[in-house]
């Protein structure tokens, strides 16, 4: 046994609260190196009372590790615990002070989850999970309103550059909800909609007002009343990072110079604030001097941010709030950013633009979410540059599964593009087929996915500006055909509960190719989905059985056996029952092979249709005879 | 090299902000595995520009890894990073999306340190790594005032029960502020002293109210105010996890049931309050109907308790806070606490009484330090029970070094035994020679020690209520010799710098023996201490070079090396040149082999005597003849 691999510390994604009552358990091994993993769990004040062994589940897996989990259900919400790994020959077991052969007789040396306060615990809105987001760039969606149109608006359609306008705006976006229904979203998130100089407006001039180009706060009201009508919520775009140039104190800061009442507002390495030798004398969004970057310690201006934060929600209606370059500023100012905002509206999302390891602003005083660019990556790199086969996608897919709670899983929000990367079509090389694919894996993976505005009806685009261009109207300049694949795949997510809970794991990964089988699951109902990420056809036979992991695995109530001379005092100081031998249980419900029968959800592999039926043979294996760049949607019957 | 054994997540322990300027970066790989490693550092924004590699130094090393650590100084307070292992004929580099070998053209995929801010920065008091302190269990350190005894009160030095009283008070302290004063300590921690039924006060009554068997809240007020005439500091003991269970407002619950405007201030599982088969139907610590658990989420228990931290640090002038079961209160609490206590006193000291692993706790959010019990169980383990040798002791301690950032070593509050635990010359099995090797070693370690009151004079005692023994005041009945050690040592701490930064190595740890060499260094000089923990006297010679490691490492400062075309916007874009190969930057200053003379502060060794002058051969190396038990402290001269 690798015992350098093995890898565990308390809270973040090894041990956790997933609710009031359950705590989640994970501990990592080298792949393959360890046969079965137990959890030896207790109440620290009532050892003997309590002691029990748990057997623990492979999450998941990436190139170097499996990831052991389980489920338990403490029965004072406090639990000392260790772990027994069992190898050829050997077992050994993991406490906090180190590796041990034998069980110790008491638990002092083990792991300790003090208490689950419910106030600590992580706890996204349900909301979320069931959630499809349509990302806006209001700029170029619709033109409702072309009274609002800048100066030397040009035709829409035209080229998109760094600086010039098309005219789009809220009312814009009014007229064209049929479409966002019809597509099937029900969340749409705004890049800024705040007045500002340039075309994408993330140089905020004035957080209280909508951008007149775009129209008046009471059109953001109507808009977000008939949103809501229509059972679709609004995520604005916070941009409090940085303000822009022309932003009130900003202006003040540079004319007043250290005599403004405004000059602590913003980080000033040096006055007069100027650019020399290309480098702002005051901190900025990267060297951008369009972009002063916010004293967010500031008491003013977080009074001042935290009222933009409560007055959108509370005065407009919006439902949350992505962060623009969230990890720029202060954690401190973030948790009593998510005080304000969940104080007005306990539901709200709050989705922090985070690029990289977000583990510390996911813990349940920050943020509920990131965009989960980790996920682009590995989406992207299997299925539109090819760069990895499908086993490498399903450990890049299993390391972040185990890298953050289940919770962060539930509500992460999974984008394939945005405007700030070129879109998903053109990264798929205008190839339709490919883009499906990734799109159906979205749209079937845990979380909330997101899909970029246009992309439904096929448009291109390189990096910015080009990802930015105007959305297609005229039907005929749609891909039809793309955009029902959207509509079909979104309503299926709708449908089938087991698509929207956390439950995945990979049935099937080729090898050195382009076919993965993964299962969700759900209590009620068990789905496929096949695909074939290649351009040649292929046939696969792989036994439909999960490996112990198919489903969540249930959470385990840690019993509580009572003190047996009734006298607490003795009890609670001397715990008597042995403990080297606790009983084992066993959560996970072993799914046996045997046959089985799938109906065809949705297709495009030739040798199906939809409905069609598929029957394992009796071992339960399950042959597949799938075309180039095809998918598979099944339900077991 | 050992890929599995390499780990690496941005923030806690591993990429931490020091201060304002500076980050600590660490990465861990399998124990004399790797020959080599860099850190491959710069500004995000401006890649090309500051792009450089910085050697790296062995912090610490356990039993299967080594620690490697460097520090850096960005320029503009952002770090993208990644690490270069450098092993047998190989070179690996690890980014956060996994192993490459070679270095990629941009650092998109490196670790990422968004950017120091100020209030995120984990800063302890500067006074506590210079504070030696000493624990009071009020009631049996001095009866200053009889009229205060409470009835059945027993004669002064009787055999203490879990019930008994002795008549212990403040005015005892006031008594006996020469004998602290004289044996050197500057700050004082008391266990509980408000309003409480029991001898130890840990069910608090009235958090606002002296007890009366220990005098007034003016009586505190006075002592605090001639503690701090003398420069001793004082920290009072927070009992928040729960309360009495003759607080007034449990009583109202109780009393009055659901209908009690303090119903909420509880953790009621059923109605009404009660024990059954020993267990009480509300949360308690433990299953101690005494102590109900306070509901620390209910606004008006947190506002009572904020006033409470409040009072007695404003009006009292108190120093900070030791917080009683502290991991089993909320984070939210703990977070709202800090804010409320350095809002009245940013220098106060928040102390957590945690046993496990604390780092959720010590980030800068919470607590400035814990009760360092994990310093403790290695200490005693080597020097009191035998049961580990010199290397097993030197690796328990390299672990803790790296497990935690380093103003958490800094600020560490390491006691050998309280009022929880036998005392420490009873675990020495009532052996004065091992004793004070264990509280040398406490004395020269980096943080704050803490003297149980009575240790010095050679009370012993084990566990509760053993260990509460009464002070004993007659110098005759007094272990002079043993007060005298720690007089001296206590002296030696206070005058020597070096004892009291962080640096420290270990230069020599015998196999399977008892004897260790560990340096202390600062920028002005450089202590040696060795140690023999056994019984067996013997001899030991060693090289006193550090392994590269003997003092901190200097940050490196990360140089901007300025915009070739001053055109920010386009540098920004698209940094231009090759970050392949950056500049290799070796901070530490390599310590070259070499004659070297030390002079004696402090030994009991038979060969040694202070002052007397050692020098090394040649080489540098030195030999010592280290009769049984004994100690030498060296300065180099």
């Amino acid at each position: 046994m690798l015992l350098e691999a093995i890898y565990h510390r308390p809270k973040q994604n090894w041990a956790y609260a997933y609710d009031g009552q359950t705590l989640h358990l994970r501990v990592r091994t080298k792949r393959n190196d360890v046969q079965r993993v137990e959890a030896v769990v207790g109440d620290k004040y009532a050892w003997a009372q309590t002691v029990i062994s748990v057997e623990m589940r492979i999450l998941s897996s990436d190139d170097k590790y499996d990831y052991w989990e389980t489920s338990v259900k403490p029965p004072f919400r406090r639990l000392r615990y260790a772990f027994r790994f069992f190898g050829e020959g050997e077992t050994v077991i993991l406490t906090e002070k180190g590796f041990v052969t034998e069980l110790p007789d008491n638990p002092n040396t083990f792991f300790d989850f003090p208490f689950i306060n419910p106030v600590d615990v992580f706890e996204p809105p349900a909301w979320v999970k069931d959630a499809v987001f349509y990302q806006i760039f209001p700029e170029r969606f619709a033109n409702g309103d072309p009274s609002l149109d800048p100066e030397n608006v040009e035709p829409w359609g035209g080229k998109p550059t760094p600086q010039n306008f098309f005219g789009g705006d809220l009312q814009g976006v009014i007229d064209h909800l049929d479409h966002l229904s019809g597509l099937g979203i029900n969340a749409i998130y705004f890049t800024p909609l705040f007045e500002a100089t340039t075309n994408h407006k993330y140089d905020t001039q004035d957080y209280l007002k909508v951008d007149p180009q775009f129209g008046t706060n009471e059109k953001l009201k109507e808009l977000v009343d008939l949103c809501h009508e229509r059972g679709i919520r609004v995520l604005l775009d916070a941009v409090f990072n940085h303000s822009g140039r022309t932003f009130a104190p900003f202006l003040d800061a540079r004319e007043k110079g250290q005599a403004s009442k405004y000059a602590d507002w913003f980080h000033v390495r040096e006055w007069p604030l100027q650019v020399v030798d290309g480098v702002p004398t005051y901190e900025t969004f990267a060297f951008e001097p369009l972009m002063p970057k916010l004293n967010t310690e500031h008491p003013e201006v977080k009074a001042y941010l935290f009222e933009v934060a409560r007055y959108w929600i509370e005065e407009i209606g919006i439902d949350g709030w992505r962060l623009d370059v969230a990890n720029e500023v202060d954690h401190q100012f973030w948790r009593e950013f998510r005080q304000v905002v969940k104080s007005v509206n306990p539901d709200a999302y709050i989705l922090g633009e985070i690029w990289h390891d977000s583990m510390m602003w996911l813990q349940g005083d920050q943020f509920d979410a990131v965009m989960n660019y980790p996920f682009t990556n590995a989406v992207l790199d299997f299925f539109a540059y090819g760069t990895i086969d499908a086993s490498s996608f399903a450990q890049a897919i299993g390391a972040q599964l185990a890298a953050y709670p289940q919770q962060v899983t539930e509500a992460a929000f999974n984008l394939l593009d945005s405007h700030d990367t070129p879109r998903l079509l053109t990264i798929c090389e205008d190839n339709i087929d490919k883009m499906k694919l990734a799109a159906l894996f979205q749209l079937t993976y845990p979380g909330t996915p997101c899909i970029y505005y246009g992309d439904e009806v096929g448009i291109n685009g390189g990096g910015d500006p080009d990802c930015r261009k105007c959305m297609v109207w005229e039907p005929e300049d749609q891909n039809q055909d793309l955009l029902r694949f959207y509509q079909e795949t979104i309503a299926l997510r709708h449908k089938h509960d087991a698509l929207r809970g956390s439950a995945i794991s990979f049935t099937y990964t080729g090898e050195e190719n382009g076919l993965i089988v993964y299962e969700r699951a759900s209590e009620g109902e068990r789905l496929l989905i096949a695909i074939n990420a290649r351009e040649e056809a292929a046939d696969l036979t792989f036994r439909v059985t999960p490996a112990g992991n198919g489903g969540q695995a249930q959470a385990v109530d840690i019993p509580f056996r009572g003190f047996a001379d009734k006298a607490t005092e003795a009890a609670v100081a001397e715990p008597t029952a042995d403990p080297v031998d606790p009983v084992v249980v066993k959560p996970v419900a072993s799914v046996e092979a045997g046959p089985s029968s799938w109906s065809v959800l949705l297709t495009n592999a030739d040798a199906y249709q939809a409905d069609k039926e598929l029957r394992t043979d009796a071992q339960g294996d399950l042959e597949l005879n799938m075309s180039g760049f095809s998918y598979l949607v099944l339900k077991q019957v």
